[in-house]
């Protein structure tokens, strides 16, 4: 891992509010595409105007990483760049497993774009005899019997749920068992955990229903909100 | 599309606030979950420990459905279910493309996942000409410049985009000239849009960088929030 001693890195870091943190990555990303350009210093102003977020606040959300602008010039664009991807913990490695190799497991098991933050998908878990044995983009899909075992040798830290909705809280009670201390629960069941045991709820179907909304809305424009 | 008289439906919702459209997803899950153990009835108390929302918090977010609970019995499952399930939009269908079929864009081309919450993927988008042409899961790769005629033809609602960070709003640009009404944003980059656009984002790997920090503090408990 390379970080600059400069910056404040993910192990020395706070835990934040979860606000910023969402919002880090939009400036990330953004930091991204002007490198992308060429473009070597960035103003506050100008990263507001791009991300759609006041200036003062990215300042105030920066400050987390005891990083400031030079006057008149502005931020260095691939040293924020580089102290933010640090700083977010996607310049670490972290082992994850799929539970639930159907359609929404296999696609995640597929997807290479988790890589370049971090994450490494080690191992597949499932109960259906058809797929266990078998191979995802060169990941191995298990019998979750082997969960606990195979999360100690393997080093895995978070464990990605993809099972059915009505599965998801004796999933997340076998992750528990085999000491994973991060769930990361793609479907719309709540997980109940321990304090041990962080939890981060990434619903696509919720996302679809809001969407559905603000598209109704749109067509509907003299609906008045309740 | 099937719909009970006596609840609302989407075509009739008002625009919701975002986190009871958020949380309405988490009641329906922990609904189907009952239906599958054959359960008829059920308290908003019991709701409220399953999905760890306030009792009253979730008699307020059924109201906007229009539906009460009966005294001592509680709500029908199925009937609630049923109501939720459409007021959500989940039971009309939208048809959805997906721009950039690359690692994510061919994981959700292939996520059947998608259906049951009424999303119907009917084309794939790239400028790749590697992929052009070629199929995933059934559903036929285009030239980007056959969006417009393609969108029209085959009524799309909706436009997912999984391109590279820094194409994201000229993707963005392309999807609004082709008239379609909603974008669902993958990538971590902020679109902006006109006001007879919706964007919805989905940016997982924000989701990675809150379960990180998360995880850092669980290990350092110690550390104080700034």
């Amino acid at each position: 891992m390379t970080t600059d001693k400069n910056y404040i890195t993910l192990t020395q870091a706070p835990q934040l509010p979860e606000p910023t943190l969402r919002r880090l990555p939009w400036y990330l990303a953004y930091l991204n595409t002007l490198r992308h350009e060429n473009v070597d210093y960035v103003s506050s102003t100008r990263i507001a105007t791009a991300v759609g977020v006041d200036a003062s606040q990215i300042a105030k959300d920066l400050s987390f990483l005891n990083i400031k602008g030079k006057t008149r010039i502005g931020y260095e664009v691939a040293a924020l760049a580089r102290a933010l991807h640090n700083f977010l913990g996607f310049g670490e490695r972290h082992n994850a497993v799929i539970i639930g190799a159907g359609s929404l497991g296999s696609a995640l098991m597929a997807d290479r774009g988790l890589h370049p933050y971090g994450l490494d998908i080690v191992a597949g878990f499932d109960i259906d005899p058809a797929i266990i044995g078998t191979y995802i983009c060169g990941v191995r899909v298990h019998h979750i019997d082997r969960l606990p075992e195979l999360a100690r040798r393997l080093d895995v830290t978070i464990a990605a749920v993809t099972v059915p909705v009505e599965a998801a809280q004796a999933t997340g009670n076998l992750i528990m068992e085999a000491g994973i201390p991060a769930i990361w629960n793609f479907t719309p069941a709540r997980i109940q955990v321990n304090n041990r045991t962080v939890v981060q709820n990434t619903s696509i179907y919720s996302h679809l229903a809001v969407m559905y909304n603000r598209l109704h809305s749109l067509n509907n424009p003299n609906d008045q909100q309740q």
